[in-house]
C-alpha cells in the first residue's frame, strides 16, 4: 500500500478577537505551507467556508492556495473543498478560477468539491438543502465540460443558463486536475466511487471502519455503478486527522489537544442544532463552559494509551509522538487509505509548535512511508486502468459545439430571464396561494354560521367546478370513480374520470369515498385554517369507503382553487 | 502635481495558440510584477474579463494577483475591475476575496470595480445591461457593508437577498482597501467622482482632455454631489496607456505597436457590433486582415514625431524612448492626472522586451517624478480632508443588527424563495403576455369582417372593463377625463377618476381625447399586430383633442388585459 500525506487547513480563530489577528493567522499559515513543502507534504488542503466564525475564516481558498503556490514547489494545492452550488459560486467563475491557480502553479491543482451543508451557508446563500445534490452533479457536469470542451457548448438545466462560450485560461493538466468530493459517511463514500473521483471524508474514522469504506469504494469504482462525473478517474480515498507532534507525547497532548477538541466542538455547533448569532455567539467561549459535557474532557485524554483512538468524544487522532503516529498511520495503510490529512492549525494551536510538528514529521515519519511509493502507486494505476478505461467509456463524451453561432447579447439574455421567468406551474401557485390567503381571512375566526351564510349554493358550485378543473390525474395513480362529499345541507359529487374531473351537485351512486363534513369545516379544510386530522380525531370528519385515498385528495386536487 | 505608476494586465494571448502558452504567458507575467516590484512601480492592475478569447485571458484576477503577493514586497495590488453583477460574483464571495488578498499581501489591495459590458459578458452570465448599473450600486453598497458591519445586518433588493451574517476575514486596511470605479468616457469620469472613488479611464485619452476630465472629477467630489459609495473616499483619477521603451525609437515603435494596435482592435472587436463566433473568431487574424482599414497601420507610426499621439488610430501611447515618455507623462502630471498605468503585456509583445522595458522605466524615468511625491500627496490629502469628511457624512452609515437573531435555514432559505418568486406583476406581465400572443392569433391574418365578427358587443364590454380594471394611474400623470374611442359600428368611453378608470358604452360629453379607428384595426394595435404609428399615417387611425395624451396609453392600461 502506499499512502500520501497532507495539511488540512479551516483557518481557525477561536475568540476572543484582537487587531492583526487574521493577518498573523494567514501569515503564519504561509509560513506553515513553505515548511510542509519543504520537508515533503504531499498536499495542503484548504477549505471554503461562509460566515463560519472561530471554526473557519478560510472563505477565499483560491486566494491563499494561489498565494501559497508562490512559497512552494512540490506541494499539490488542494480546494477542500469549493462549494458548487451555483448561488455560492457560478460553474464558469470555478472553471476560471481552478485554471489560473493550475497556471500560477505549475499544474498543482486539485479540485476538491461539495455541497455545502451548514446552515450558515445554505441559509445565507438561500440554497435549498434539498436541492443541493442535485445542484453539485449539474454544477460538475458543466465545469469539467468547461475544462475540455472548446468551446463549451452551452448549459441549460434548473440551475444554470448560460449560451456557447470559449471558457478561458485552460488547465495545465489534462483532461484536468484530479477531482474530489467531500465525504462524512459511507453513504457518501459510495457516492464518490459512482461518480469515479477521490473521497475526502471529514469524518473522524478508525482505521477498521475506514477500512470497510476503502473496500466498498473500489468495488464500486471497480464495477459498472461508477460513471465518471469529470473526463478522468481520480480514485482515492483521504481521511483527516488532527495532528501535534512530539517526542514527548505529555508535551504532545498538552500542545495539541485543545485544537482537537475544539475544532470537534466548533463543528457540531455549526452542523447540529445549536443555536447561533452572527457576530455575537462565542464559540470559544461555549466549548469551554461544555467541552466536559459534550464528551471532550482533557483529563480523558491519557498519555502512554496503547493505541491512539481517533473517534470524536476521546478524539484524539494523531496528537502524540513520532512512533505512535507511524503506527497508526500503518494501520490506515494496511486497510488501502491513500491519504491522511492532518489538522494542525485549529483552535488555539500554537505557530511555533505546528511548525516544530511539521519538522518532525518530516525527518521522524515521512520517511518511513517513502520507499517504493511511486512504484506501488504506479502497479495501482495499472491495476485499475481497464476499469477506469470502461468507467470512462460510461461518461457522457464532450460536446462539439458547431460552428456559426454568434454571441447575441439581447437573445441570451432573454432566454436566460425565460429559464427565470415563472413557469404556468408557479403562476398557478401564486394564485391559488393567493387565493388560500384571501379565502383564509374570509375563513379565519368566523362562526360556523357566517361562514355558511357566505357559502350558497353558487359559491358552493364556483368551488367544485374548480376543484374539478386543478384535478392532476398524475396524482391519483390511476383511480377513477366517485368522490362524495355530504356537507351541511348539499351534497356534490366530484367523478373522476382517466384523465378530467367533473363535479355535479347531489349523492354519488356507487362513491369510492364519501367525506361527511360540516361546509364550515370543510371550507375551513380548504382554507388550511383547521387541520383534517384532527377533525377526524374529533369525530368532526367522517371517511367512508376507501380510507387510503383521504391523504391523497389535495395532491390530486392540487388545492381548491377555482381558476 | 503628484503622480504614480502601474502596470496593466490584460493576459493577452493572440491566436494561434500552442501548447503550454497560457502556462508561459501567466508565468513571465508574474516574472514581469516581480520585476516591476523592484523598479518602483506604485500598483499592478489586472482586469477581471470571462470568455474574451485572445483580448484577455484573465478571467480569474484574485488568483494571479493572490501569486503576485508573494513574489513582491511593496507594489499594490489593483482589481481593475471585478465585475459586480451579483450573476458574476456574489457581493459576500467579492467582500471575502478582497479581504484575504489583503491579508495574504498584508493590506495592499485596491478595489476597482465596474459593470461588465461586453456581449460576451452580458449573454454569458444573463446580465440585463438596463439593469447592470443599478447592480453595480447595489452591490457596491453591500460589499462595503460586509467590510464594515460586524456582523453585516443583511440585504434585501431586487437583486440579492441575504439573512445577517458576519462576513470574514475582515481586510487589513480600514475600513477599506481603496475603491475605484471603470470609467470609458467624460460621464462615467462624473459618476465616479458622484461616488466619491478612484477613476479607472480604460479609453486611451490625450493630456488635454484628460485634464478637462480632472477638474470636473475633484470639482464633483469637492461637491454635495459626492455621496461616496463606501466608508472612505479615494480621490484619483488613473489614465490607461500602451508602452514600450528604447532608448533607440524605432525599436521600442517596432516592439511595441503591434501589441498597442491589436489592444485597441481587439477591444473594438469585443465591445462592438463584430459578430463574434466562441471557440472559432480568429481575432488576430482578422486584425492583421483589416489593421489598416480600421486606421492601424504600422506606416503611420513615424519615429522622430515631436510629441507622442495617444489616442485610437494613430494609437502610440508611451512607445517610445524615456526622454519622450518623460515628456508624455509630464503632460498628464500637469493637467493633474494621479496615476498612469501602462499595457505592455499586448497583442504579440515579448516578454524580454517587456522585461527590459520595466527595468529602462524604472533607471531613466521614474526617478523624474518620485522626489517629494509623498509629501505632495500628503498635502493633497489634508487640501481635500474638510471635503473628504463632508462628503462621509452623506452617506448612510454602518449599521448594527440587534443581538439576538438567530440562523434559521428554513426561514431563511423561504426569504430567498420568495424573493425569487414571481412578483405581481410578474404574474400579470405573464398573464397579459400569454393573452397577447392568443389574441395575436386570432386577428393576425385576418379580415376586417372575420376579425369585427368576433368582436361582438359583449366581447368589447369585456375588452373596455377590462382595459378600466387595468387602468395605472401613476403613468397617467394627474390626468383625468374621458377617453372615447369611435370604432366601426360602436363608442366606447373611458371615464379616468383620480385612481381608478371605468368603461362604459357610448360617446364621451366632453372627450380629452378621441381615437377614430375601425374596429378591426382597434383591435389589431392591442393585440400588437398593427402599429398605430403606422396606422396614424395611413389615414386608419384618427385622433382627435389632446394628441400628447396618445403615446401614453398603453402604459396607462398595462396593456389591453381583462384580467
Amino acid at each position: 500500500m502506499e499512502i500520501r500525506f497532507s495539511l488540512f487547513y479551516e483557518h481557525q480563530l477561536p475568540r476572543p478577537w484582537s487587531e492583526g489577528q487574521e493577518l498573523r493567522l494567514y501569515q503564519d499559515a504561509l509560513d506553515q505551507v513553505e515548511i510542509a513543502d519543504r520537508v515533503g507534504f504531499d498536499y495542503v488542503w484548504e477549505v471554503e467556508h461562509h460566515f463560519l466564525e472561530e471554526y473557519s475564516h478560510s472563505s477565499a481558498p483560491e486566494v491563499f492556495l494561489a498565494a501559497a503556490s508562490q512559497r512552494t514547489k512540490r506541494i499539490r494545492l488542494g480546494h477542500g473543498i469549493v462549494q458548487l452550488p451555483p448561488a455560492v459560486n457560478h460553474p464558469a467563475r470555478i472553471a476560471e478560477r481552478i485554471a489560473t491557480l493550475d497556471l500560477v502553479s505549475n499544474g498543482r491543482v486539485d479540485l476538491g468539491t461539495g455541497e455545502s451543508s451548514s446552515s450558515a451557508e445554505l441559509g445565507g446563500f438561500g440554497v435549498r438543502r434539498t436541492e443541493k445534490r442535485d445542484q453539485w452533479q449539474d454544477a460538475i457536469d458543466a465545469i469539467t465540460r468547461m475544462f475540455v470542451e472548446e468551446p463549451f457548448a452551452g448549459w441549460s438545466s434548473k440551475y444554470v443558463q448560460m449560451p456557447p462560450r470559449n471558457v478561458l485560461p485552460k488547465t495545465v493538466q489534462k483532461p484536468h486536475p484530479p477531482l474530489w468530493v467531500a465525504c462524512s459517511r459511507r453513504e457518501t463514500i459510495q457516492f464518490a466511487a459512482r461518480n469515479g473521483i477521490g473521497a475526502l471524508s471529514f469524518s473522524f474514522v478508525e482505521p477498521e471502519d475506514a477500512g470497510k469504506w476503502v473496500d466498498e469504494y473500489y468495488r464500486i469504482i471497480e464495477s459498472d455503478e461508477c460513471v465518471p462525473a469529470g473526463f478522468a478517474v481520480n480514485p482515492n480515498v483521504t481521511v483527516v486527522l488532527p495532528m501535534m507532534l512530539h517526542e514527548d507525547e505529555a508535551t504532545a497532548i498538552d500542545r495539541g489537544i485543545d485544537g482537537a477538541h475544539f475544532f470537534a466542538f466548533a463543528l457540531a455547533h455549526y452542523y447540529g442544532p445549536t443555536p447561533h448569532d452572527p457576530g455575537r455567539t462565542n464559540v470559544w467561549e461555549e466549548f469551554q463552559e461544555r467541552r466536559n459535557a459534550k464528551g471532550f474532557s482533557r483529563e480523558q485524554i491519557i498519555a502512554n494509551a496503547e493505541t491512539l483512538r481517533v473517534n470524536v468524544g476521546s478524539l484524539r487522532g494523531a496528537v502524540g509522538t513520532p512512533q505512535q503516529v507511524i503506527d497508526l498511520i500503518r494501520r490506515y495503510e494496511s486497510v488501502g487509505v491513500d491519504q491522511i490529512a492532518f489538522v494542525l492549525q485549529s483552535g488555539p494551536n500554537k505557530h511555533e509548535h505546528i511548525c516544530e510538528s511539521l519538522e518532525l514529521f518530516g525527518r521522524a515519519v515521512l520517511p518511513h512511508f517513502t520507499e517504493g511509493r511511486d512504484e506501488r502507486e504506479a502497479a495501482k494505476a495499472e491495476r485499475l486502468a481497464p476499469a477506469v478505461e470502461a468507467a470512462l467509456a460510461r461518461r457522457a463524451p464532450a460536446r462539439t459545439a458547431p460552428p456559426g453561432y454568434r454571441i447575441d447579447e439581447d437573445a441570451e439574455v432573454a432566454r436566460v430571464d425565460r429559464a427565470r421567468r415563472p413557469l404556468r406551474e408557479d403562476i398557478r401557485a401564486a394564485g391559488r396561494r393567493r387565493f388560500r390567503q384571501g379565502f383564509y381571512r374570509l375563513v379565519h375566526g368566523r362562526t360556523d354560521e357566517q361562514i355558511e351564510r357566505r357559502f350558497g349554493p353558487s359559491a358552493q358550485r364556483l368551488f367544485f367546478a374548480g376543484m374539478a378543473r386543478a384535478y392532476d390525474p398524475s396524482a391519483a395513480g390511476g383511480f377513477t370513480g366517485e368522490l362524495e362529499f355530504r356537507l351541511t345541507r348539499t351534497t356534490w359529487t366530484l367523478v373522476i374520470g382517466e384523465s378530467r374531473a367533473r363535479a355535479r351537485p347531489g349523492p354519488a351512486g356507487d362513491p369510492s369515498l364519501t367525506l361527511i363534513v360540516k361546509t364550515a369545516d370543510f371550507l375551513r379544510i380548504l382554507a388550511g385554517d383547521a387541520n383534517p386530522a384532527t377533525l377526524l380525531m374529533d369525530g368532526r370528519l367522517e371517511l367512508r369507503g376507501d380510507y387510503e385515498m383521504a391523504p391523497r385528495l389535495s395532491e390530486m386536487f392540487g388545492g381548491p382553487s377555482p381558476y
